[in-house]
């Protein structure tokens, strides 16, 4: 999957600049990149810079729009609560993310934020995309930090 | 409840704006507000622009400081779940919010954001300050649009 050769490539960039190796982008129906972004919760100084949430407010900034409604989220990591429900408020219709999080995720672990009945939106989710080289890029930084 | 005096102001002033009225504010321990915000995704064409995550981007921002940890989140609706995780990630001490949200609320209906065993930091909460007006300022702008 040739969007998460970008992703990864963006991860370790983020890895490189004291960042914890997660990007995301935010792609079109027709193809078209809307947003891409890394975590930059150090560079901006805020523990919501998350790559998911930079690139969803990125893509509504480039297409002029609240809602993203044809638009895929995707991810090397299984998006917490925040940014899942980022997701749904804009109504992103696919969400394909890289490992699965259990100890962070909100999606397939801990709040599972579309799997309530108050959930207005719940994009379409496909999971554990190249799990093995998303998760080993966020092992290795934490491993290197400790 | 003073604060909750201003953040009714401010949600008024939403309401005039055309933005949904629910407005938050971050007051750190020694009651210095470090930031105030209303709801704005009309203005700003992004659904995730909710009063509290604006407030607390803007409090880390006033503080150049990723973590919140001494201070309170004041708001006039139940948090969302983004806004719920986004003051978790924040390590914000305490939440002191309005009208609950059956509906749209993830604190103490749908997805619980801080009621999971991997939540990492469940801040204090108050809801159901100043509930009649804090609802009634919303019901009675959904009602006029209808």
């Amino acid at each position: 999957m040739n969007m998460f050769e970008t992703l990864l490539s963006l991860a370790r960039a983020a890895a490189d600049a004291g960042e914890v190796p997660i990007a995301a982008a935010v792609v079109a129906a027709d193809g078209t990149v809307l947003a891409t972004a890394h975590n930059a919760v150090e560079a901006l100084g805020d523990a919501t810079a998350h790559a998911e949430l930079l690139a969803i407010r990125a893509a509504c900034e480039a297409r002029q729009s609240k809602y993203l409604e044809d638009c895929t989220l995707y991810v090397t990591l299984e998006p917490c609560a925040m940014c899942a429900q980022a997701a749904s408020l804009t109504k992103i219709k696919k969400i394909i993310y890289g490992a699965y999080d259990p100890k962070g995720g909100g999606v397939e672990h801990g709040a599972r934020v579309f799997s309530h009945p108050t959930c207005h939106h719940a994009p379409e989710v496909i999971g554990g995309v190249r799990q093995a080289e998303c998760g080993a890029l966020l092992r290795d930084f934490f491993q290197a930090r400790r």
